[in-house]
């Protein structure tokens, strides 16, 4: 049993910290065309999958992803005890529609763009608390489903603004088990709401920086850590407006030194590929973390990881009222041993 | 810590059970006007607690039934460690501009209807895991902000058919702890979801009845429970429709005999107020639970109350779509020692 945290603080240490065993990343035509294409497991062809709506491809997306995460570890759908999952769209299509026919115990999850951090930490806690012993979390976006939700119908062709970012149309998947090898999830932070007053639904980046650096200052703090002491910290779609606000916050607070952060919004699209500030949604982070970043932990090329997905946890009924957008970022710390 | 659940088992049984040492109800003027009035803490007068629409009317209503439960045991917000909560609207909008206002760690979750019962299993597993000693879980819905969501412009009105229900106006919030008096969660069982091909919106009891009879027939299967050990079974909003197929579907299976069985969804209103087949939303069960439920667990009227709340998770795009109703169920067994 864990040590509860003192009074707080946001960040839980697990005792027996659970383990990534296995995970899948599947993404659509452009993100397969970015400079991580290759680290994927699989790059479709089309963005609809054989299906006939955008919201039925992104569930499809959302199970086969979750099913290549269990055949990679030889488990089948009931060799995991809960499916923790969750998604932009309105009342988590996506993941419902998939926990339907996986057929498991399923907790739904909200927290946009954090959501691969928050399943992770669930997760985590279900396995470290003695609850289960196998749980699979998994999280995904869709560019086109995201857009005529959140933004215009696609066909209208509207101009993005600089600041926008591009929806990532991918999905990732995590199993998580206790007492086997692989890399372990160490500690988490909670997230709390950070609202700058922000109004501007088209630089989430702007709107997010304060709480990602919030998180990672309270992670820091909580287990007295020094600034470099992870290879790589890494947010989950601040983009290069967040990103570049973030930096200035980190070096304000003499937080992570710049080679030691990056921001998967930045890393998975190439510049030529007109995606304006980089890229964002559940999607984006998810595939980075199930793609090249546990890869490269599994090669120990990197073996301090802090993820840091971010949130903007505004809707469009909100922005319609004026309200500006409160966000919030979820770290967990993942280790080689 | 708890002993891991056997692979198939969808229940949970907490070593130290966690309890509920604090909560709190507030509902809109219609429930204050139905038979269960008398039993909540507050009563509004109108819809829109001096907010300009019902969304932030509804977010609101979330934060001050959770500052009213906080009130109630001497807590501030910062005595607690985790908020734990969701609701219908899109985005959880009513959740995330409450965890705006009350800045402590927030873990945002989803599951329709069922969401109450939801964020009391992820906060027991939370204290019970020793992550944290003291949670709050909530939700919410309000039944103007429900209805232009998933219906019609409430303006519109349009003619509801016989076997919708009332979406009800209302909050719940509960102080979970551990290791002090109060009813405790001994065990809860983490639904799957279910999906008869039912597609008709207006007739979520009909939807949600054979997955509110599965969660139920697994919890008493799980743990080995003579049909009649609760005193109650109570499912949270299946109305007048979804509750007498339940019924037929425990005299099926040998279930829960009738005098033990009630739903929140037909207790919260009268006949005489015109709601059709009965009360729905997360609050409908929510303000039974923290309402008159607990009560009378606290007056030793009622000692074991098996808690479970129902979820339809389709979405309008969905539905639109033509699918059918994905439905779940959480339960929650509350026991007096």
């Amino acid at each position: 049993m864990a040590a509860p945290k003192k009074r707080g603080m946001q960040t839980i240490v697990f005792d027996n910290p659970p383990c990534l065993t296995s995970w899948a990343s599947i993404v659509g035509p452009k993100e397969g065309e970015g400079p991580w294409g290759n680290s994927f497991d699989v790059r479709l062809n089309d963005n609809l999958l054989g299906e006939k709506t955008w919201e039925k491809a992104e569930s499809k997306l959302l199970q086969d992803t979750v099913s290549l995460a269990l055949s990679k570890r030889g488990f089948e759908i009931d060799d995991v005890e809960v499916f923790l999952a969750g998604d932009l769209l309105n009342q988590l299509a996506s993941a419902n529609f998939a926990a339907r026919t996986l057929n498991i115990p399923f907790l739904g999850l909200y927290g946009a763009c954090s959501t691969m951090a928050e399943s992770l930490i669930v997760g985590a806690m279900i396995l470290d608390g003695g609850f289960c012993e196998r749980v699979i979390a998994a999280t995904s976006s869709h560019h086109y489903s995201a857009e005529r939700q959140y933004r215009f119908p696609v066909e209208q062709g509207v101009q993005r603004s600089l600041t926008a970012q591009w929806t990532v149309t991918g999905s990732g998947a995590v199993v998580l088990e206790k007492g086997v090898l692989g890399p372990k999830i160490k500690s988490a932070t909670i997230g709390k709401i950070v609202d700058r007053g922000q109004d501007d639904a088209n630089n989430m980046g702007a709107a997010m920086a304060p709480v990602a650096s919030d998180t990672i200052k309270m992670h820091h703090l909580d287990l007295n850590l020094q600034p470099d002491y992870y290879d790589l910290v890494i947010t989950g779609d601040l983009g290069s407006v967040g990103a570049a606000l973030v930096r200035q916050l980190f070096n304000r607070d003499g937080l992570v030194p710049k080679p030691n952060y990056s921001d998967c919004g930045i890393l998975i699209f190439d510049e030529k590929q007109d995606v304006h500030a980089g890229g964002s949604g559940c999607g984006c982070s998810a595939v980075m973390l199930c793609g090249p970043l546990l890869a490269k932990m599994q090669r120990g090329e990197l073996n301090k990881l802090l993820f840091v997905a971010t949130g903007a946890l505004m809707s469009p009924t909100t922005t319609f009222q004026g309200e500006t957008i409160p966000c919030i970022a979820h770290a967990v710390a993942i280790e080689n041993q």
